[in-house]
This record gives structure tokens, C-alpha cells and sequence, in this order.
């Protein structure tokens, strides 16, 4: 695989950057990698510069720098970050491949789009994550580990106090104390981020596998006296709770909460409102000054009650960080990582030297969501 | 001292909150401590609140809350974060003790000021460090200690990169370089938050017993084989050097930097412009993303040549954080280790139940630069 094969697939990215994004899909040594696959690569001027990666680094690596347009009519598949907007799709030309979090599980209306277009959708978060073969390509795992590690930093800097014990001619300081609600990848690397920062750290998770893995991190593991076995749902991700199991969590976690410094939440459930861990009353118990970090904020709520996107303080004094886009905040690495999980995704579906679907794969039936080669295969009697 | 006095003095604190100011000088602990040392405590309303100290805080523990005008009129002594303005030292009445950070190595016009209003100045700078006896008094190390972490934290919040180093399914991730200048007590604290979260540090200061304590955090000294021995000033702090050793420890500095992540600097001179650590030379051999705070940046200047107050991205996509009120923004902590310096301040001139100078002593010869009760005494013949 390693050997330089002739350019015949066009990868093309284009320039994402917001007010809330900063990554881009494509950075300059996966460029140089793809090459070796037989990828060449066009991406927008610009789409980089967020990220720290300027046109002059995409070419050197032996990209085509060019004007968007130029990219999106070059492009045998262009991949994003997030997924393509309704305008953008418009001028894409029927049969090019579109690969990103597309958001399949919720937007049925989306996926049709790109049917209707005659685009092919290759959808990340539909990803088999347990198969070794797909880890490179798990943008979900990298993308969280990002945002994991910033969730204890940003917490960190918000906090009036140290995070480590201190000690002073004036006395010793006390080390924060820190929970974090859902230990996923986001909250385990949150965790080892506090454990480093020198915090005391407790867990929680639904799944009861995670108690070994919180453990394992130095952090002790909050009991809430309560039995959720079976927890863990489809993909490796915990499993929504019915809503009486719900409200005793709900109830549980409120009052262990009080004491806590610092709370970061971490339950994204794809394609759902993300669970309420930390109701009002929770919120509320905790002391002024405390700090919040919602991972799983959205429009739709968040992890913790009335928490919003942005930051808010309670009248209790407690902040509120509603932070979705807390990847995006390190960019740099956080592109890196991302690039090469879409370009492995590419890459696989690279086929003597063409892109081309193999639906009795596992990786093709489950990422392919639109444009499909043929009629889905037959779901099969084990499942 | 531990045993409970009839309160004969009165100690009130101002409320001194600004957008660069969330800090107070009395923290509800302290006021009951200074009870048992027979200090009344007198707080303007509101005056913690962003320190997250409220009004019922400091009732609670024995203090009297009142407006702005109450807590001039009523107390003997004003501590500060800051320094009284113009406007309020025209309030306050004659014989009353101002203690805070005077500036009185360079603004003799305020001190006059202070004498002529027939005040009291006990100058917190000019602290005799080295005296065992002043160690809990030491505003400047418990506030540069603050400042210190807070750098750290601000470095890993603003750098696009992790600060340690990742093993993911997409490679490994290389810990991030960072490069700490001045390494006294701010220095320190950097290096220690900075190895905290995974960085290599390397570390350099003009003081050569610096070497050591860079050394014993597990940092590597930078060696720029130059001499600058006798680098230790008066009261701990490294001397001014000469323009001839300033400009090659600045060509020293500018070249070593390159390859570096994360530049933290920290040499603040008391009462001068500080000096140019990194010039524009070095800030441009750093690369696209690179993070630099200042904790030095001010209306002067900072250790970094163009660097200002706030924060800048050079034109080679540098970003440069010029950050002199860090300590500010660990409101909470660092409200309290600066309360308990101010009052063990206050305490030292408690004597006999009154407010009262003994010039005899070496502390009480160095604090109080204004309303001196008589002459100052003579230069010891061993000075």
C-alpha cells in the first residue's frame, strides 16, 4: 500500500471556518500520505489557515490550492468536517462522493438530498467502531478525545482557584475537586486532563464497564446505588434510559453533586437529545464560583438543565459553559487527527484505483447512506 | 496572639473591581482571624463578588458591610489590591494607614501625595523578602505564584495543540515545547503547570542558582553560554542588566527560541520598564501557532518586543498574549493568599490594641514610605 500509485481520485476539501469552527478536513502530511494511495488533492485557499495550515503548506505537500468552485468541480469526493450546506450541495456535480458526519441517524431529509442529487453519502457516524479495521477512521474517538482534554482546560481556566493542591508560607491550598459525568473517550480524557492538572477526580458513567476504566485513570468512581445493567447500547455507546431510570439518576447525581468544584459532562447519545444529568436543583446545590463544562450542549439542550450554548452564570454564582464546538478549540491537532480519519475513510474505498462501493463489506453497508451501488443488502437473521 | 482581643482597630477594604480587576483585598477567613488579633473588619458592599465572596459571606464571618463612604469614614486602615486613586485618597481622613502595592519605586509623586495628606503608607513592595519573618506578608510571591499557574493554563488554553503527548488509532501525538523565561516565582509555577500537563519544558533565568531550581522540576536549563554573574538583585529579584549583556542574552534568546511551542516570560523588574526578552526577531522565528504570554506586558512595555496588553496574532500567525493581571483571573485563591498577606501586614503594626510604627525594626524601617512618626533612621554602617 505504501508504494506511490498514479493520482486517478480527486480528493477535494473546502474551507469550513466559522465563528464556531476553526478545523478543516484535510491537513498538508495527509495530503502527502493520500499520494501514496493514488489520491490527489485540491483544496480551498484559505481552509486551512484556522488550523494553522497555510496554502503554501498544502502545496508543498503537493496539493492544488484553488478557488471553491474550482474545488467542488474537480472533486471526484470532497470531505468535510461537519457535512455540506443545501447551497454548497447545489453545485456539486452528480456522482461525487460526499464523506462527513452527515447527520443520518436524525435527518432522513438530508440523506435524501443526496440521493435526489445523485451524490454518493458516506456517513461517519455510522462508522462500526468495534472493527479493528475501522479505528483509523473513528473521527468520533478523536474528535472526543479533543474534546475531552479541552473540557478539563477550559475548566481549568475558568476556575477562581487552583487545581492542584498548593502549598504556601500563607497555608496549603486544597485541590479541586472534580466530577465528570459520562467517562466515553471525551470523559476518560477529561479525567487523565484533571488527574494531570493535579484535581481529585470522580466519575460517573451509566455503563458499568466504565468503572474498571475510570479506576484504572486514578479517579474514583461515583456509586450512585443504582442499577442500570445492560447499559451499553449499540456501537459502544451507553444506551438511552427509560425515563424512570432517568429520574432516579437524575435524583442521584443532583445530590452527590453539591461539594464539586468542577463538573464536566460528557453524554452525547448520536442522533438523540443529549440525557439531563444535572437537573436545576443540581445545579443549584453547588457553591458559588463552581464551574460547569456541558460537552453536550445544543439547541436542543444539554447535559446539565438550562444549559445553552456560550456561557451563563446561575444567580447561585455557578458558571455554565455550554461548549459543543470544545474540539474545534484545538485546531491544530484537532484537523490533524480528523484528516486522517476522513482520508483512511477515502482511502478504503479507493479500488484499483477508482472509488468504488463493495456493499458486502461491512465498512461500505454501514457507512454508505446515500447513492448506494445497489439495493441495501438484506439485514441478516443474527442481527 | 491566638487568644481573642477587644476589636480597637478598624481594617476596611474598598471595593476595587474593574474589567481587569476581580480580586479583594479581605477574604472572610481572614476577617476572623484578624479578630483574634483585635481587628474589626469594615468591607464596602460588593467588594468580593467577583471573587465570589458575597456580602453574607463576610457578615457571617463578623464584618461589617457597608457603602463605600461608611468603610472610609469608619477605618483606621485601607488594605488594597491595587492602590488608591486620587480621588478616593481625597475621602479619606488624616492618620489613616493605606496598605497596598504603592509603587513607590517609581512614583514618588504619589507617595508625596500621601504625606502631604497627612496618611500613613505601609508600601507592600518594598517587602524585606528574605526575612522569615515577612514570609507570610509576601504579596508579591503568593501573586506571582498565581500568576504563574494562571500563564500555564492560559499558554495550553490558547495553543491549538495538546500539551502532552497522545498515543492514538491515527499516531502519535508529540508533546508540546514549551520555553519559560524568568524563573523566579511565576517561572516555577509555569514550569510546574506546564509539566503538569505533559509539556518538555526547558526553562532560562539570568540568575545562575536558577539552574538548580529549574533543574529539580525536571525542566532542562536553557544554556546560551553567556555570564552574567552577580545575576541576583537586591531582595531576590535579578538585577537590571547592562545594554552591552542585554543585547546578547537577546540574540542568545531570539535564536533558542525557534522550536518552541509555547514562550512564557516572566521577568518583571519592580519599579523599571521590564527587560526586552524576546525581540522581534525571535517572535518571528517562532512558527504558525506558536503561543507567547507576557506577564510582563505593560503600558511600558513587556518582555516581548511589541507585545501590548491583550492579545495580538503577528503577521506570521504567531499569537502573543500580553497578560500582566493573570493573577486576577484566579480571583478566588488568589483574593484569599493576598488577603492573608495584607492582613498579617496589618497585624505586624497592631500593637497594644493600636496602630502603631516602630522604625527601630527592619520591617517597619522598609513598609512605611509616608507618615513616617519620625525621621528615618539612620543607614546601618553594615548596609
Amino acid at each position: 500500500m505504501a508504494e506511490t500509485q498514479k493520482a486517478t481520485v480527486t480528493f477535494g476539501v473546502l474551507n469550513e471556518t466559522s465563528d464556531i469552527e476553526s478545523r478543516v478536513a484535510l491537513t498538508p502530511d495527509i495530503v502527502t500520505r493520500l499520494g501514496k494511495s493514488g489520491v490527489s488533492c485540491l483544496i480551498e485557499s484559505g481552509a486551512g489557515a484556522a488550523a494553522q495550515y497555510t496554502d503554501e503548506d498544502y502545496a508543498n505537500a503537493g496539493a492544488k490550492v484553488a478557488s471553491r468552485d474550482e474545488v467542488i468541480a474537480g472533486a471526484d469526493a470532497l470531505g468535510f468536517v461537519d457535512r455540506p450546506s443545501a447551497e454548497t450541495l447545489a453545485k456539486v456535480k452528480a456522482g461525487t462522493w460526499i464523506i462527513g458526519m452527515l447527520g443520518s441517524f436524525t435527518d432522513a431529509d438530508y440523506v435524501a438530498s443526496l440521493e435526489n442529487a445523485g451524490l454518493v453519502g458516506v456517513a461517519i457516524e455510522k462508522l462500526p467502531r468495534q472493527l479493528s479495521s475501522a479505528q483509523s477512521m473513528d473521527e468520533m474517538t478523536s474528535q472526543n478525545s479533543v474534546m475531552g482534554y479541552k473540557a478539563a482546560i477550559a475548566a481549568a481556566d475558568a476556575y477562581g482557584s487552583f487545581l492542584p493542591m498548593m502549598t504556601t508560607a500563607a497555608g496549603t491550598i486544597r485541590p479541586a475537586k472534580a466530577l465528570v459525568l459520562g467517562a466515553g473517550i471525551a470523559g476518560l480524557q477529561a479525567i487523565g486532563t484533571l488527574k494531570r492538572l493535579g484535581a481529585v477526580v470522580t466519575a460517573y458513567d451509566v455503563r458499568p464497564a466504565s468503572k474498571g476504566e475510570v479506576e484504572s485513570l486514578g479517579a474514583k468512581f461515583l456509586d450512585l446505588g443504582l442499577d442500570f445493567s445492560a447499559g451499553q447500547g449499540e456501537g459502544g455507546y451507553a444506551r438511552a434510559l427509560t425515563a424512570e431510570e432517568q429520574a432516579a439518576q437524575q435524583a442521584a447525581v443532583d445530590e452527590k453533586a453539591a461539594g464539586f468544584d468542577i463538573v464536566i459532562t460528557t453524554a452525547k447519545v448520536p442522533g438523540r437529545k443529549p440525557p439531563v444529568l444535572l437537573t436545576k436543583a443540581g445545579v443549584d446545590g453547588l457553591h458559588r464560583g463552581a464551574v460547569i463544562v456541558d460537552c453536550a450542549a445544543s439547541d436542543l439542550g444539554g447535559n446539565v438543565e438550562g444549559s445553552v450554548i456560550g456561557e451563563q452564570v446561575t444567580d447561585g454564582g455557578v458558571k455554565i459553559i455550554g461548549a459543543p464546538y470544545l474540539a474545534s478549540g484545538v485546531a491544530t491537532t484537532a484537523s490533524n487527527l480528523l484528516s486522517r480519519n476522513v482520508a483512511d475513510v477515502l482511502a478504503h474505498f479507493v479500488r484499483d484505483g477508482k472509488l468504488a462501493q463493495d456493499l458486502s463489506e461491512e465498512l461500505d453497508d454501514a457507512l454508505v447512506v446515500a447513492g448506494r451501488a445497489e439495493a441495501p443488502a438484506a439485514k441478516k437473521e443474527e442481527e
